[in-house]
């Protein structure tokens, strides 16, 4: 009895044919002598009607059937009565009555229900998650990100673009993130990394020649996972020679256009805006801003710069920065919601929020008695205030008064709900710093990664002032998530080496960990830069799903554990022995 | 001076345009006072000429380029005059005469020239691969590679099947070949491992109701490797619901079709041909035969089993086979030759080789004097003998005779030149036996793999008689390799628990390692099946490459081990401390 459609594609013009059907029981109900049951497979759902007269047998057999238990029937496509026909079904005009019925599985009583609406624990439903990917919901995630692989791929294809595969068993080189180790069997004491990234093969793939290399590759990070990061990720991993930085971030957005338009029927407008770092740390308070709504910060250093009230002049003196948002209109900000705006100030960090309300002309809150009449004029013009509007200030450091800020946005956006999830607006952050100090380890790191260019015009600032370079990287960001992140690469090798130096890691150190690398930049590398997408995140904006869990078929939990097989699990001490090594 | 061009497209509809190409020096030449460079890309050649008179500082630079510097040059496209015409260059009818020289990178001497006509060893060729993947024929590989990728991938969603990634970061369950382990720094001592194959996933995937899965897909086996293996390879894995063993040969043999047809424009006749595992074995003398060329064996115990000639008629009253190959024309092999052959034969396995000339209506040879007139003349008609043939006959126990036969076949034809890599011959080897037994494991090893459900006409087999059963598996194979091989599964916990029962898989075992399967097998598990190919072998076969290690960006040697960048290495006590293993 093997199938000769699919559940979800029988129609009207069927009607009178024999067909076969395989799929699960969905919903079953006895109804007037008669047993209807919804089969359904990944391709839909059709009505099927046991009738005793036809086939007492098959009849008696179907009275026992249960939810997911999986069935092949042979029967005849009948169209249904008017009153019968479920317009919201693609088969809701027909029905199958049966003729003949296989079990071809029974099954047990599934621990949840096979449908969205249920509320059960995440735990129990990673442990049965081949249960869980039967949901309309997960099975429709799934699909679109296959469909993603498609656009995504093709897109390239079509740019000239060559696939290829790089290792999975490399070098470790720890520089960032922690690495996955694999023991050595052949080389006692020695071990492979999986890739945190193929940063330094697609370098290599530019050096030999390829000019356009793109993967859809899996990376790993032994991190301590933070909500919605996996030990395994997937990344759309691109490179590219002979180019700038316009260059691959056209290219970048191209491809999201298609993929907005194809996945979701949404026009992105290119170009795509562009925002520097400084500029959206100081108007949004950090590198990936949300811009679906307003709210910008808007700094007041000029406005109370001489002001009498010391608070914010001290500020100012010692090197701060005032700033505020407006929020329009301010109604329903009662005292109480001000006071837990201000809690949720101090839980980010700042030392306390003053407010503002401005209204018919006139201004009142925590700081208007200290404020002169000039000075909320000029806060006015600056901040183009509306009437009816809430100003909230921070006036503290450089960096806290700015992610305060921003932080407080966010949530006051959410609570307005103004996070329009059918909103998608995207912005290219640029010219980012190429280091940042790291107090832990006493030295610069590389912001992004020691690879990417300094800006060219900025070369003696290493010397003088690295904290003052800027990189030649670019990050996309939409709605508050960074989706890709990518640079224009050094491509010689004396500033490699200078860029080494920079970062306090030694020549030794240098040679042995990337001395092929060195190497492979003095036999003619070209100019080359690429940018990587991060897959699992960009699917699940593209299906409004809650969790990137949610867009991988199998995930693991925060602490990297597979609750459906148990890994990781104990190996056997002869496995162990062969690879060298033992349990501390 | 960003290239407006690459080095593979211009033409005459081009002349007395301005362009910009990039690309590096491939050949230099200082002819009639002008400078000759063949400037290269991943597109192609164009020649590029410096002309003192042009500009004179380009000029003086021009003279002390050198092979694989990478260039920038602006200048006039130039009609050839028509006796330097190069019609084998796509950019063969013009030239771009430079006005403007950019130099971008400095190339040391390389270690090696980069052209395919180069003999240096291959130890080099993986210390320095990206230079060596410069090689137009490496290139080649590579760029054929992502076009198999590509067409793969448009077939697969083309026939409605999903694309879903499964994790890396799996259970250790050896069962076959080695794991590579991860150790988890959660879970002190404890593993991940990464996957020999998606295989419990994409069953996992079918019993969540995917229906049609695919994946290409990187898999690990930690193995001592012979000759073209990979600790690392890429499968094309696949996996379809409700179907039959011969709905996963159609879907496969579609694929194959239009690979064949899209990158080497042949013509696969379908059907392909299908042979029992026990006919390819009696008369290949394998499981995966060389079809090109004929020389079938043939077993001629009917002939000989009353023999006067005790040697044939003695192993056939042991149960072991007489058999014979017939090489037609018989011309060039001499006495020495075919003692060269018989030592091969002992080489092989055998006690010896006996051969009959038979030319004109005569046998001749080590045995035609024992034999019976007959005997030769049923020989000749069981062989179907043509006139000047050479019968080669090994008389032994089953497994040596045909094996021997089959790699004498194999050994003649290679000398005979019969190989011929324009043909391509494919067959599925089907009814495989389901187990093998394992000295070394004194019990029943899976032949295919413990999920490979037997046929189900032959149940009764695993209790009474399990070496008698066959499996539902299939392999095709081409040209003597195997490119694919997949099975219908076991899709019944009963049947599944059974088959661990006759591995001598315990119980609590089997619990252990799969009883998450186990569990999802009893919750409406579709009946299923699917194969996997072995991408590397294939674009070996499709490219005519002589080793996998030329269709693989970045390979291993046969130790694991990658030259270019020294994995695997040491790494620091520290992330072993962190990971609680230690070296041994």
């Amino acid at each position: 009895m093997k199938r000769t459609f699919t559940c979800g594609e029988l129609d009207e013009s069927l009607i009178n044919k024999t067909v076969v059907l395989n799929g699960w029981v969905n919903k079953w109900r006895d109804h007037g002598g008669l047993i209807f049951i919804d089969l359904r497979d990944r391709y839909g759902l059709t009505q099927i009607v046991f009738n005793p007269q036809t086939n007492p047998r098959a009849y008696e057999t179907a009275k026992h059937l249960r939810n997911e238990d999986v069935i092949a029937v042979e029967g005849i496509v009948v169209g249904r009565p008017p009153e019968a026909i479920n317009p919201k079904m693609r088969t809701g005009k027909i029905e199958v009555h049966v003729q003949k019925l296989e079990i071809l599985n029974k099954a047990k009583t599934t621990p949840f229900e096979i449908n969205d609406q249920i509320e059960v624990s995440e735990d129990i439903r990673l442990k049965y998650r081949y249960l869980d990917l039967r949901r309309p919901r997960l099975q429709q995630n799934l699909i679109v990100r296959s469909e993603v692989y498609k656009i995504v791929r093709n897109f390239f294809y079509d740019e000239k673009f060559v696939e290829i595969e790089t290792p999975f068993l490399m070098k470790s080189t720890p520089e960032g993130a922690r690495d996955f180790l694999v023991p050595s069997r052949n080389f006692p004491g020695r071990f492979y990394a999986l890739p945190q990234s193929p940063q330094t093969y697609k370098q290599l793939l530019m050096i030999a020649g390829y000019d356009r290399y793109f993967q859809i590759v899996k990376c790993f990070r032994d991190e301590d996972l933070r909500r919605d990061r996996q030990p395994e990720f997937t990344q759309i991993d691109v490179e590219m020679s002979f180019v700038d930085e316009n260059d691959v971030m056209d290219v970048s957005a191209r491809l999201i256009k298609i993929l907005f338009k194809k996945i979701l029927n949404v026009d992105v407008p290119l170009p795509i805006r562009k925002l520097s770092f400084k500029q959206a740390f100081e108007t949004y308070g950090n590198d990936k801003p949300d811009l679906r709504f307003g709210f910008p910060i808007v700094t007041l250093n000029s406005v109370f710069e001489s002001s009498e009230f010391k608070v914010f002049r001290n500020v100012i003196e010692n090197g701060g920065r005032v700033a505020a948002i407006a929020i329009h209109p301010a109604d329903g900000f009662s005292r109480k919601k001000i006071d837990r705006l201000t809690e949720d100030a101090r839980q980010f960090g700042a030392k306390g929020l003053a407010y503002l309300i401005y209204n018919n002309n006139e201004f009142k809150g925590s700081v208007a008695k200290f404020l002169s009449q000039n000075e909320l004029e000029n806060l006015k013009q600056e901040m183009d205030l509306q009437n009816n509007s809430l100003v909230l200030i921070v006036a503290d450091q450089y960096e806290t008064t700015y992610s305060v800020l921003g932080q407080l946005r966010l949530k006051i956006a959410d609570e307005l709900n103004l996070l329009d999830d059918q909103k998608f607006e995207f912005a290219w952050i640029v010219d980012f710093p190429l280091l940042e100090w790291s107090e832990e380890q006493n030295r610069y790191v590389a912001r992004h990664h020691p690879f990417t260019s300094p800006r060219t015009d900025q070369l003696e600032l290493l010397d003088t002032a690295p904290d003052k370079a800027l990189a030649r990287a670019y990050d996309l960001v939409l709605n508050g998530n960074e989706i890709a992140g990518g640079s224009i690469r050094i491509h010689q090798r004396a500033l490699q080496e200078k860029m080494f130096e920079v970062l306090k890691i030694g020549k030794e150190e240098a040679e042995a960990k990337f001395g092929f690398l060195l190497q492979a930049l003095e036999y003619g590398a070209p100019p080359h830069g690429g940018i990587a997408f991060g897959l699992d995140r960009l699917v699940m904006l593209l299906t409004g799903a809650g969790s990137i869990r949610d867009v991988i078929a199998f995930p693991k939990t925060s602490s990297a554990l597979s609750l459906m097989d148990g890994a990781p699990s104990e190996v056997s001490e002869e496995q162990l022995a062969e690879l060298h090594i033992k349990v501390r």
